[in-house]
C-alpha cells in the first residue's frame, strides 16, 4: 500500500471485457474460457463485470452462449454481473439466466442507431422503456449506453445537446448509471472535459460512466480528463480486447490494467490488484489466443521476459 | 483549420527523435537517412530539433556522425537545430560543426548520474558550468536535461526538492530551459502536475520542458497533466523511437505524431502537420527499418491498409 493511501479516493472500474471485448475479437471463445475469464476478473477485484449480450446469436456469434455463461457463473457478494439485452425479449431471456444488472443501448446519432441496431432513435427508446419499467418494478439495476456521443462515422461530430436530450429520456426512465461511449475513439480531451463537466452537474457523478475507445491513442487522456472533471466511473476491457478484428493488436476499449495504472497514478483506488489483471490478460493470450493491446502489459511481459 | 482555431494556445514540440530516439534503436542508421529525417521533420513544421549528441563514438556508435550529420543540415530561417554535448570538448566540436543550440545532461539521481555518466552530479556541473558560460559569452541558447526527474532505477523515487535543487543550479548559470525527463517512464499524472506546479511558479513557464516516456503507457496523461498546469514545451519523437532495442514496439519517447494529436485534442497549436509526421513515421518504417511504436501511427497505417 502506498504511503499515501489515506488520500486515495474511490473510482469504479466497469469491466466490458467479456462482452465488448469478446465480441470485436476474431477468435471465438468457448463458454468454459469465458468462465474462467470472469473468474480471475472477479479474483483480480472487479465488481462489475459484463459478462456477454442476450442478442440473437445470427447477429453476434460471439454472444451465441451469453445465457450458458449467466447460468454457470457462481454468485458472490458484493460482485454485479451485467449483461446487454437489445430489447424486452432479450430482457426475458437474461432474467431467466439470473441477471438482475441489465444493460441497453442506443445511439447519439440517429444514422448510426439505424445502422448500427436497425431502428430509430425514438424506436429504440420504446423498447428501452419497456425494459425499464420492468426492471425497476422488478428491483433490477439498469445501465444505459449511449454510442456515439463524440462523433459518429457517419454524421461526424455531435452536438453536446442531443447526448443530454437522450441522457435525459434515460434518467426521466430511472437509469442507475448512463454510459457514454466514444465508440469510434474520436474524442479529445477538451470534448471529454466539457461534456463531463455538463453531465455532472446535471446528473450527479455517481450516474455518469465514461466508455472510451483508444483507436487514435487518446483513451488514457481521455479517462484522465473525466476523472478530473469528477467522473468515478469508468469502463475498461482486460487486456484491451476489442480492437479491429482485422487488425491485431489495434486498440480497442481502453484495458483495465491501463485504467487501473492511471486511476492508482491519478491518486484513485478502485480496489483491484494490477499484477491478477496483467496475469489474465496473459491468459487470454497464451491460452484464449487473442492478442492484448493494453500498454502497461506490454510493458509487464517485456519485463517479465528479460 | 478548425473552427475554434483562434482559441488555440501556442505551445512547442521539441523533437529528439534523431537524438534519444536513435540512439536507443537497434538499426543504425546512415547519415544520408538521418539528412533526410531532420528533413521531413522540418517540412512537417518541427522547429527544435536535436539532432544529435557530440559523445565520444565508442560510447554511442549511433551518434558517431553527428558532426557531419550538423554541417551538412541545411539552415533555415525559425529553426533551431540541437545537439548533447557530454562536456567541453564536444561544446567545441558541435560549435565547430555550426551547433549554436546546446543540450547538456546530468542525472537528479547520484548513483544513475555515475552509473550513466560516470561521473559525480557535482562534477557533470563542473563540465555544464564551463560549457554554459562559454555558451551565454558566444551568445548559444543551452538546453538543461535532468534525467530520472521522477524516478531512478537504483534510488527509486525522486522527491521534488532534490529535482528543484538541481534546476536551480542550471538557472543559476543561464538555462534557457530545462527538460525534466521522466527516464524509465514511472512518473504518474499526481507527481508531474505536483512537480509542474512547484517548477513553473519558481522558473515560467517558458523555461520548463518535459520529457517523457511511455514505458508503462502514461506517458501522453502525464503530457496532458503537465499542459493542464501550465508546461508548454514538451520533448517528443517521431515514431515514438526510442524504445528498448530489445523489445521491437516496446514504448519509448512519447511519439510526435501522437502528441501532436494531444495538442490540437487539448485545444494547443504547435504549427505542425500531423499527416507529415505520420508519413516521416511510415517512410521510417519502410525505408529506415525501424518499428514505430506510436498509437496514432498504428491507427494511421490501420486505416490506409483497411
Amino acid at each position: 500500500m502506498p504511503a499515501d493511501a489515506a488520500r486515495l479516493q474511490p473510482a469504479r472500474v466497469f469491466e466490458v471485457g467479456p462482452r465488448d471485448g469478446l465480441q470485436n475479437e476474431r477468435v471465438l471463445v468457448p463458454v468454459e474460457h469465458k468462465l474462467e475469464l470472469v473468474e480471475r476478473l472477479v479474483a483480480a477485484g472487479l465488481h462489475d463485470i459484463e459478462i456477454g449480450s442476450f442478442v440473437h446469436p445470427k447477429w453476434v456469434p460471439q454472444m451465441a452462449d451469453t445465457e450458458q455463461l449467466a447460468r454457470r457463473i457462481p454468485r458472490r457478494p458484493g460482485v454485479r454481473y451485467w449483461a446487454l439485452v437489445p430489447n424486452y425479449k432479450g430482457y426475458e431471456r437474461a432474467v431467466r439466466a439470473g441477471i438482475d444488472h441489465i444493460g441497453v443501448v442506443l445511439s447519439a446519432s440517429e444514422t448510426h442507431n439505424r445502422n448500427n441496431l436497425n431502428r430509430s432513435r425514438e424506436q429504440s427508446l420504446e423498447q428501452i422503456a419497456r425494459v425499464a419499467r420492468s426492471a425497476v418494478d422488478r428491483g433490477h439495476t439498469w445501465r444505459g449506453y449511449i454510442s456515439t456521443a463524440f462523433g459518429c462515422p457517419f454524421e461526424g461530430a455531435i452536438a453536446p445537446e442531443q447526448v443530454i436530450e437522450i441522457a435525459d429520456r434515460l434518467r426521466a426512465l430511472d437509469a442507475a448509471e448512463i454510459s457514454f461511449g466514444d465508440t469510434i475513439g474520436v474524442a479529445t480531451p477538451r470534448q471529454v472535459a466539457a461534456l463531463c463537466r455538463r453531465l455532472i452537474e446535471r446528473f450527479g457523478a455517481r450516474r455518469i460512466a465514461m466508455h472510451l475507445h483508444d483507436t487514435r491513442g487518446l483513451g488514457l487522456v481521455n479517462a484522465y480528463a473525466a476523472l478530473e472533471c469528477g467522473v468515478r466511473i469508468i469502463d475498461s476491457s482486460v487486456a484491451g480486447l476489442g480492437g479491429c478484428p482485422y487488425a491485431p493488436g489495434a486498440a480497442g476499449n481502453i484495458g483495465t490494467e491501463d485504467l487501473v495504472n492511471l486511476l492508482t497514478g491519478s491518486g484513485f483506488d478502485a480496489g483491484i490488484e494490477i499484477e491478477r489483471v496483467v496475469d489474465t490478460s496473459r491468459w487470454l493470450r497464451d491460452r484464449v489466443g487473442v492478442t492484448p493491446s493494453s500498454k502497461y502489459f506490454r510493458y509487464a511481459s517485456a519485463r517479465c521476459s528479460a
